[in-house]
């Protein structure tokens, strides 16, 4: 399809929110300041709310639903209705953005369709649950040699299962956000038994997205069955986890690095690209060399081709971006439904609005290495910027850029960015400390 | 205060909910199918939502809000509000309670206590963010001692701060509770890196309290000081932490227990204990050998005198409640006040609601240890029941009752209980798998 067949005209070349596209986000207005579903279109935001009060989602499954799925401050409730329903809505929505007969008229455009330069993005979904996993067989095996050596890089269970850990969902926020740099204990190199407070030495991203789960909730004690968890998948989004190396280091024996290593802050782009907008960039997965346990088993094993970047503004830098990392998400080596599977393996209810984070998307190069743990190794071997600045880790100051695009026919889809940038710890005052 | 002080009858010497208890919970009832905050006294409960639909809560803090803050199916809204609301509250429910000339009149009293026996409890909060801690020094040394040997029982972290991790909030629920046996991956016990899939052979309870996070959200970024932490604190439940140990094993290293292992169930007790009803019952928290970070200095290192038990009925014990565990809440070592702060020392964000469970609760000998883990030693000494049946772990068809009591001078605090029982797992035909 053509840009000229959108009555919002964009670029194709360059525009992230084509008409193929239409993610959903959740947005307010200085003139409307309720935060609403919306979709991104162009260099617009179609107001969902404003045409469900005109009546405009006519099909059978919106018509009488459609003000209580979009006037609402979180996507959960759209999300926990069925895919039909996300098929309606997603048609529907293509309908009348398409130029013809049965598009928009110029007058409810003018109503409905919303500059984007003029909105406040709001964290779009109420998260009830919110898992970090491993899935990269690359960063797993970068990050396992690093620690283990090569010969032990993986560990039996990684290849049994998607392994993952809970973290505090409190602790997402919609980007651009302020990372303040967090106060942390950390381990003396010589003795890991003295520990000392301090602010995090190593403060992190990590490269990567995030599959959100819609759908009913399962019954407690009622498991999903893969070709179930496919049918939960509603939308991705981009994902920086951000991480406190060194608090994460001296915490995370034996109970894993959530609470102190992960939960202090976390973001994502505010727009959520559905799986529908997806499926032209499906490719097979990666299959393990090892016998899949039956649950786990799929027919339908695929994971998206998603081109993945991380890029810095250094204090150094005069405001130009420096590119540092190059992904894309086929590294994925678990799919998000068998993420979604192994969590409802054991009969955990999961609710709409479950967020599934990736892990860490990396490639076996450098420049492919999703977070700078593994691209410094360690914080061994700085790298070393065009500015010449070097980094270990990342410093107060520098603004992290992460983007994806799915690259299409004569179009691209996109999901924004994370745009965060680093602040200073508190002072050891705020402790009652004295400098 | 004698029994004939409170306009509710009830035997002090027996009751759970005297009036210097005063728990709060969320009930309904069959005429009134509401769920809203009630208080337990002797054998009924105090409706919180009549109360202040009548006025009744007068106070200059209560009186514009009361019914926002009690006629709402869950804690949180009061939970949210600040600690001088909570004791103007617990005053004048006590006012009320207290026979004399300022009690509820026999015409009120008929309509806003109801019969305990006639109440249904729903989960009393919605909680945002659920930490497991592992702050019993005699539990982590006996699980080390039997992992790792007595030499190296505690690991260097364990004294340096309150170690724990996120579980899923999604999987909680109030008890009585069915507990579904889980299917999990296991690992081969000659072959480490040969995994299968089957229903939990090792089902556990773990003994543990809960502490309720009140008071309005800290900013993200900016930390809780302990003397703030203090203020933060709620009131207190019993928790099972119900554990999937064969599956926890397989999938723990490095990340941690939580999605097969935790994240299943767990459950509480319907009331919750205000931290204000528990003074009398403070002693000193034990004072590790070890200078403690900054911000985990605490001029109020304090845990609570409070008896913990287990009993289990099983098939063969005809209905009778078979003694397992006596434990103690004072065998918590890092206290509530110190997990909260540790937990908000990055500048997380803590939401009214967050539940921090403290660990299982273990004395130092068998019949004080609070899960089957401890027990039976890695499952390798089964527990011989007065019936003559084994247990290594939790059998299907077994109900596992936990109760805390506070004994007090002429009268007692309880937590009522949790009552869960256990089970089969699904067949594998569920699965698709041919048995």
């Amino acid at each position: 399809m053509a840009s000229h067949d959108c009555i919002v005209a964009y670029e194709p070349a360059t525009c992230e929110f084509p008409i193929q596209n239409l993610p959903y986000g959740v947005f307010s207005t200085a003139s409307a300041t309720s935060p609403r579903v919306g979709v991104a279109i162009g260099d617009k935001v179609l107001d969902l709310a404003a045409l469900a009060a005109k009546g405009l989602f006519n099909g059978p499954l919106l018509a009488d639903c459609a003000t209580d799925l979009f006037n609402q401050p979180s996507l959960n409730a759209f999300m926990a209705t069925k895919p039909e329903v996300w098929a309606e809505a997603r048609a529907r929505i293509t309908e009348l953005l398409t130029a013809g007969a049965g598009a928009l008229d110029e007058a409810t455009q003018a109503e409905v369709l919303v500059d984007m330069a003029d909105i406040t993005s709001h964290m779009p979904v109420n998260v009830p649950e919110y898992i970090d996993f491993y899935s990269s067989r690359t960063h797993a095996t970068n990050v396992g040699t690093l620690i283990r050596g090569a010969e032990n890089a993986l560990q039996p269970n990684w290849t049994a299962m998607p392994i993952g850990y809970h973290v505090a969902s409190t602790s997402l926020t919609v980007s651009p956000a302020k990372i303040v740099r967090p106060w942390v204990q950390t381990t003396s190199p010589t003795d890991p038994t003295a520990f000392s407070f301090k602010p995090e030495p190593a403060l992190d991203f990590e490269l990567e997205m995030g599959a959100f789960v819609g759908g009913p909730a399962n019954a407690q004690g009622v498991p999903l069955r893969i070709n179930e968890a496919h049918e939960r998948l509603f939308g991705l989004c981009l994902f920086n986890d951000w991480s406190a190396r060194a608090g994460q280091k001296a915490s995370y024996v034996p109970l894993g690095p959530s609470i102190i290593g992960k939960s202090f802050i976390s973001t994502i782009s505010p727009w959520i690209v559905p799986f529908a907008a997806l499926e032209p960039f499906a490719v097979a997965a990666e299959v393990l060399d090892k016998p899949l346990a039956p649950h786990l088993r799929d027919d339908n094993h695929i994971v998206y081709n998603v081109d993945l970047s991380v890029d810095i503004i250094t204090p150094g830098s005069n405001g130009e971006e420096l590119p540092i990392t190059r992904s894309n998400l086929t590294y994925l080596t678990w799919t998000h439904a068998q993420q979604l599977t192994n969590l409802a393996s054991t009969g955990a209810p999961i609710l709409p609005g479950t967020l599934l984070a990736t892990g860490t998307i990396s490639g076996p190069n450098r420049e492919q290495n999703g977070c700078m743990l593994e691209i410094s190794k360690l914080g061994k071997d700085p790298l070393v910027l065009p500015t010449g600045e070097e980094r270990k880790y990342i410093a107060d100051g520098d603004v992290v850029v992460m983007r994806g695009v799915a690259r299409g026919d004569g179009y691209q889809i996109g999901f924004g960015e994370t745009r965060d940038v680093v602040e200073a710890a508190l002072p050891p005052s705020f402790w009652g400390i004295e400098e």
